[in-house]
């Protein structure tokens, strides 16, 4: 796709869906204030995705390594005003859910086994919070709880709060969006019947909103033919607790992940919300901070901090991106990059994504460029196979300086290209290639 | 996304629909045997993409080098039963359209102008069929007259058979699928009135078929109020001419693309329709034949062919496939993938879908590699300067000999990786860059 496409619009409005970079950001939100009582949510997980054609259930399968589901999690874990998620999955993926806790460190999260339908393992989920169905340790029951799907992943703080805010208030809620195709209903020969005039229809998506009460109330008293064949929660809860719910009209980026393309486009927009800013690191010497200013410059689609050092006194800005682009002047000097890495380890601020180190190699002469690059090339080598096991991706970049300006500026502007590719592209197989601008 | 998650089945059944690599494929279709009518196609494209959040109307967003438009146009020129294509467009975009009519070597396109409406465009195109409102050349009347649209590029030969027969049979026809999200009905306050009942409706997608006649006569007696706020056209056919649309079941690639992230789902599919397979070109020396075959190996998500030159007798290979492993043991050998850019220069190969060649250079000592790098470098990434105005991307790969057999392993698999790291991202920022294996 051309980069002037781009465009921040299908991005989720709210980056900390995507990027909680530091703790307190969450804190401070408009939901501490507002929500005074207790939420929790339910993440029913125990499709198969037999529309996928893939043979990982889709809330299992990774971007960037991360399976489908932890982002999910992690949509609704930031937000100090929700407490328990209570994720419902299939047995046979007790151990692999439980791993997936670990490794991303989800913290209030609750594994609970599902039913064979998809009403049977909600209601599986919300029995979790009652006192006489669970043996060890029952949860203190929410005021309200949320039901979201684990395939999708970018749900944010705004809408949750309007859900949650309503279902208080109204008893049920529920995210809509406008239809995108006509609906039309078929004869059972597979004719035309009539079609839906589209501005009365609306597709309901999740996620939505209960007063516990009701949506448990709802599933004790619906039948067998509802736990085996319906889907739609906010219906249970008008036909059994008379409750209509309210209505709130969500972002497009609710989608839910249902094809493999939509992988892709779930991929596509990760890898666009990681990429919106960088730091550069300049270093001390003049070109090197020149050819930093230039990049950017540059690099207008992102938003770019220029500092002489990643040392401890600029920890703040290290913290607020996952993209740094090292530039230095000598051959070998992996010494700036090692601390930054180790930074990254002792912050934790490569496990839920991966940060990209673009380490820029600014030759002054021809002759320093030749000399030393077989030795060079192997210790950068292992040194990017080494950070990788960290979710740390490194690349090289040599750039030969120039006085002569239209070469310089060429130079300069492929130096550029290549960067953004490395940063937006993210791919592990290109780590510790030393390309040339 | 993880290599192993790529499976074929978000592709389109067809390629074709996508890699029309040889003309004579369609010709010997089962299309041409039954279709011994007239039919053509209506591709309204005059929307504005307000909801993709960019400044291109999606249907001229570029995936690839290309306008999403033109693989649309693509999918029906190829098939040699179809007739005529008109493409309905904005007045303001004429000459973009004519760009692309030119610079993709689209044959059976007219270009006509649309109207404020969705359905009053479609019928502009119809119009364009009739003797009386175009004053020159007018086209002859089609029997069948397929709608489709032009932001929905995979649609495939087969379905295009039961659309455009069940048209000839019914009076019209259209494709369905089944609703992703229960369909909600809202009181006028937004709240929840009712929720249909899922297995009794479906999604009415494209294309739809028509007997001209029928839906040229529909529009001819429908209401100003039906040209404004309308939009489906089974709809008028029915209510205009009593003519109940048969349905055809469509599958998923079908979909519209709606936002932005939908143009990376439909990026995602086409790099990789492209990166099915391709063809090793090993040369005479017995490293290079077994360095091939164990690439070959490797490369088993693909179909791959070894083949000992890229000359004349081999030209068939060259026009099946889009990616190119040419292995040399000597150092700066471009003569044949000169010839190869060559040969796609006069096959015209690259004008459709960029072409990949990855140059993999065999280094038996350590000497040679260290030796002529530099100059080997300029050659090399001025070569790939040049044939990126073409579209051929050309990257190159070093991998150093080595006796000891876990190194060697090692080397290949990174091989491999980056082989498919670079077949499948197309990037063209990466083009003349050797890497290192």
């Amino acid at each position: 796709m051309q980069q002037e496409q781009r465009s921040s619009s299908d991005r989720p409005l709210d980056p900390g869906c995507l990027l909680e970079c530091d703790a307190e950001r969450s804190a401070d939100r408009l939901g501490c204030a507002v929500v005074d009582f207790p939420v929790a949510v339910v993440l029913p997980a125990g499709g198969c995705g037999e529309r996928m054609g893939l043979p990982t259930p889709k809330q299992f399968c990774t971007i960037l390594n991360r399976p489908l589901i932890s982002y999910t999690i992690q949509s609704f874990e930031r937000l100090s005003w929700i407490g328990t998620v209570v994720v419902v999955i299939a047995k046979e993926n007790h151990d692999l859910m439980l791993n997936i806790v670990q490794k991303f460190n989800h913290t209030k999260v609750k594994v609970v086994h599902g039913g064979t339908t998809r009403h049977r393992s909600i209601f599986n989920g919300l029995q979790a919070f009652s006192n006489t169905t669970e043996s060890t340790l029952p949860m203190p029951k929410p005021k309200v709880v949320i039901i979201h799907d684990a395939v999708r992943p970018f749900v944010e703080e705004d809408l949750l709060l309007k859900i949650t805010l309503a279902a208080k208030e109204q008893g049920a809620s529920g995210a809509i969006r406008p239809l995108v195709s006509t609906v039309i209903a078929t004869t059972s020969e597979g004719y035309l019947d009539h079609s839906l005039e589209r501005a009365k229809y609306r597709a309901s998506e999740m996620p939505q909103g209960f007063l516990y009460d009701i949506i448990f109330q709802a599933y004790q008293r619906c039948s067998e033919f509802d736990f085996d064949f319906g889907t739609e929660c906010l219906h249970l809860a008008l036909q059994y607790c008379g409750t209509s719910a309210k209505l709130v009209e969500g972002p497009p980026t609710l989608w839910k992940v249902t094809y493999k393309r939509d992988l892709a486009a779930a991929e596509a927009i990760i890898k666009e919300t990681l990429s919106t800013s960088a730091c550069i690191i300049a270093g001390a010497e003049a070109e090197a901070v020149e050819l930093a200013k230039t990049l950017q410059k540059n690099l207008n689609m992102m938003e770019t901090d220029v500092i002489p050092c990643g040392k401890e006194s600029n920890a703040e800005y290290l913290s607020k991106t996952r993209n740094f682009i090292h530039i230095s002047t000598t051959g070998s000097n992996f010494l700036g990059v090692l601390d930054m890495v180790k930074r990254f380890e002792d912050t934790d601020h490569a496990r839920l994504y991966p940060v990209v180190i673009v380490w820029v190699q600014l030759n002054m002469t021809k002759q320093s460029a030749d000399s030393q690059r077989t030795d060079e090339l192997t210790v950068f080598r292992s040194l990017a196979s080494e950070v990788l096991q960290g979710n740390v991706l490194l690349y090289g970049i040599q750039i030969d300086h120039s006085k002569v300006p239209e070469q310089w500026e060429r130079s300069v502007e492929r130096l550029t290209q290549i960067t953004v590719a490395l940063i937006r592209d993210r791919n592990a197989a290109l780590t510790g290639q030393l390309l040339h601008a």
